[in-house]
């Protein structure tokens, strides 16, 4: 059945991720859908197709009855010029939505259902309720471990998946990845130039912040261009062994991308979800081994020992059968690690990790040095036990900071960094006594505020720590920004709970990593 | 915190029930919100407060960088003019959706849990995202009776509440209702007079369609108006005892209206979701006694008569804590009722019975009288087996066609009525046989397509029923509608599969009825 033919118009709202059509309420499709906004429709043209939520309008300067108004993404994702003709009509739902409707009913979905699903998300048929449909029915009590191996599966499968054969001689891909939660923890930016500069291949592409103050991407693009071509990232890959590059334009697990867009403004982000999107995207990515950071803490994403060691499994049940080497530590997520939090101030915490700078942060220093150490002990050459001392030595010799200017240069070094901002506050204790918890989500929003990471000289730069022993009206921390309304957001949040605890030093908590078994 | 105050622009997008906020991407607020997309927002002003999504716009004939448009929804709810100025910043979550990832967890809710999220769903503040969370979150599985009585509770206490003590003599406020999907089964225009005609207080106020090719209301209409304020109805129900009425008007049940809209292009229709759906629009509507039609059959919503006796103690449970006396009926849905399929076709075959036309379709007179028979039953002086009779009494002797009248004028006789649309098309068997199956959905989308109920004369015409021994070439049914593009999409639909099954004798189904309990 063919509808009728109208112009494209572009409507210049951005609607994220969904795909959005604009007819005028005097459009004759409308008309015949039965002026139900929220209805799908499929356009068609030029061989093309593209599933699509109907909004209704009533203003001819936004679409006229007589044209088909899409958003930027369902502009972007047609691909024809503004004017080219298109057919239009009542979709019929996607025909994996019966699947959908089965798990929703609690029952287990199978291999070819997953498969089915997954290709409808990255083609664009579901609508946001549809994938916040998916997401809920799919939480944790709801995927069994195989459902998450077939999803993640599902997940590679519709995407690209990049092939380093020729960068990496030895066969061996390397990549780390933290689940994320904990503020400043840049260590990606030293593990890479380490185990590269031993001549391992690395080549870590990472995601922009999505509700964090900044994310590995927007801290490297401090230093050096990240938004690459893949055909660039290769041959700076063969070069240097390593890059730290955004992984935006290389399509990889384009379904996740889409189901993240739910995932954020809903607060899900369950087990079977994380673990289906991290390995998809390491596997697509073209890792064989991945060293898997899992940090615990009261404000951390994962807040017991039994939540982490439940999820470590999930991801060694997965990676095992994905034919992915995985070493998944859990590590101290109590508070932030460095001093910055914020793309200018973590990049200036890591450059002083590389010169050996004796004012570095301490706790960046030794998190990055354990991390790349275990990635080290992933090459058959290398001695269980040896990879901590070889990591520090490459660091020590000045040879990881060679290998990381190796990199900045390939990639295309900034040619004026940016400053941290010049405008500045202070927030100081209000009382005496020892540090006793720091809640990572407040110091996060408050960054955030500041103007982090779209100002990458914003952030906050810390002065305490765990531990710490404070006199009342000492700094705990510097907000910088560049905006004075910025500013004063960021300071009106610290005003009301500025997210450190003061207390007695015996209500400091044991250490995270007491219990049996837990690598610190 | 305070966000950055702007004047208000009126955006002529309809985003059905959603609030959206249009910023443009140039507009400060848009910056520290970090460019997201489908972020929430808050808007206030005057006192007024309204959560929104955002959406971001490149286009400054749409929103200036300096403006806040508000969609159609968002513009009516904030209820305050273009050019106003209002605040704007980022809206924390509402307190409601802790509970809401309780129930995602798989746990139980608590009646001030339900109480929380259908008051703030009532009050706006829930994204289309979360209300699909929230549908998918509490479909069947997860909600046990006490849940949807508290979910039901709730949904009433969110609302308007419609008291007819004035015009109800007896106390008794009967009300009947279908839970859907059966095309052409307009009974309440025939039930209404009947009981009315004895008295009985029966102020029915009923949807238009939502996915059908016509509601109660869209039918009356054909007749008289059917959106009338609720002082115009009390006064037409002290007169003639029944009213048929659209119940948009009044505001019972807002969070139901809002919880449908993320419903019906999701699918699901959960029995939870059902019984809190009806009941609480019927106690809010001030029903006393209420009798609900319950058909079954493979295309009706529900497909087997076990199904239909859960939800019909579902039903009975809630119904009784809440106090509203329920007979719940279990009826034949294997085919349509009446002949007619859209607004002005289901007026006539509603008209035909009401005049005791030898010509009126006898399955509408015999569905309308046993109904109205039970109506009936609900009066403390009438004896059980007794309605039945008392019903046909009333419609034989043409007191039923005189109360429908009456309503009729009082509602606003139109003087008009439409005609069935002239444009035709016959839809014949292509083979010779027993009709042994009817589908009720087909029948319905190719109505549909045919322009009902926009198009009041479209519709579709049956000319056969179950059972019917057919020749090839006869007509099944005559397609209406009143533009030739509706004409030709709905014969197309009807050339891919007419919706009749065609076989032997000894193909057709049991009745429906025969399994034991079940009221034919």
């Amino acid at each position: 059945m063919n509808g009728p033919t109208l112009p494209i118009r572009r409507v210049g709202i951005d609607t994220w991720r969904e795909s959005v059509v604009f007819l005028h309420r005097d459009c004759p499709v409308v008309r015949a859908a039965g002026y139900q906004a929220l209805a799908k429709v499929q356009v068609r043209a030029n061989g093309q197709s593209l599933m699509a939520v109907l909004n209704v309008v009533d203003d001819a300067c936004i679409v006229e009855p007589r044209e088909l108004g899409l958003s930027e993404e369902a502009f972007r994702r047609l691909g024809l010029e503004a004017g080219h003709p298109a057919c239009i009509e009542q979709a019929e739902p996607p025909a994996s939505i019966a699947a959908l409707h089965r798990k929703i009913a609690g029952e287990r979905l199978a291999r070819a259902d997953l498969m089915a699903i997954v290709q409808d998300i990255a083609a664009g048929a579901y609508s946001k309720i549809e994938l916040a449909a998916f997401v809920v029915a799919t939480n944790q009590f709801e995927l069994d471990r195989d459902e998450v191996l077939h999803l993640t599966e599902a997940m590679i499968a519709a995407g690209r998946r990049i092939d380093w054969q020729h960068e990496a001689g030895a066969g061996l891909v390397v990549d780390k990845h933290c689940i994320g939660g904990i503020p400043g923890n840049r260590s990606s930016l030293l593990v890479v130039p380490i185990v590269a500069a031993l001549g391992m291949t690395c080549p870590k592409t990472s995601s922009r912040a999505i509700t964090s103050p900044a994310g590995t991407a927007d801290t490297m693009e401090v230093l050096a261009d990240v938004e690459l071509p893949l055909a660039r990232l290769q041959q700076i890959v063969r070069t240097t062994q390593g890059c730290l590059a955004w992984g935006g334009t290389a399509d990889l697990s384009p379904a996740d991308d889409i189901l993240i867009s739910v995932e954020r403004p809903l607060g899900i982000d369950s087990p079977g979800q994380m673990v289906a999107s991290i390995l998809s995207k390491k596997v697509a990515a073209g890792s064989t081994h991945l060293l898997l950071d899992i940090p615990v803490g009261p404000s951390a994403k994962v807040r017991s020992m039994a939540a982490a060691q439940r999820l470590k499994r999930l991801f060694e049940y997965v990676a095992a059968r994905l034919g992915l080497e995985l070493d998944a530590v859990i590590t101290d997520g109590r508070q932030p690690i460095g001093r910055g939090i914020g793309p200018v101030l973590e990049a200036r915490d890591v450059m002083q990790v590389l010169a050996n700078d004796p004012d570095a942060p301490q706790d960046l220093r030794q998190k990055a040095l354990r991390l790349a150490g275990r990635m080290i002990e992933f090459h058959p050459d290398v001695r269980g036990g040896d990879g901590y001392r070889i990591a520090r030595d490459i660091l020590d010799s000045g040879r990881a900071l060679e290998r990381m200017n190796a990199i900045v240069d390939a990639q295309g070094r900034r040619a004026r960094p940016p400053e941290p901002g010049a405008l500045q506050a202070e927030v100081c204790a209000t009382a005496e006594g020892t540090i006793v918890g720091v809640n990572n989500l407040r110091l996060a929003r408050i960054a955030r505020l500041s103007g982090a990471p779209q100002v990458p000289g914003a952030g906050v730069d810390l002065q305490v720590q765990l531990g710490d022993h404070v006199q009342a009206g000492q700094v705990l921390y510097r907000i910088h920004a560049q905006f004075e309304a910025d500013l004063e957001l960021a300071r009106r949040l610290a005003g009301d709970g500025h997210g450190y605890t003061i207390g007695a030093a015996e209500l400091m908590p044991h250490d995270f990593a007491s219990p049996p078994g837990v690598q610190a």
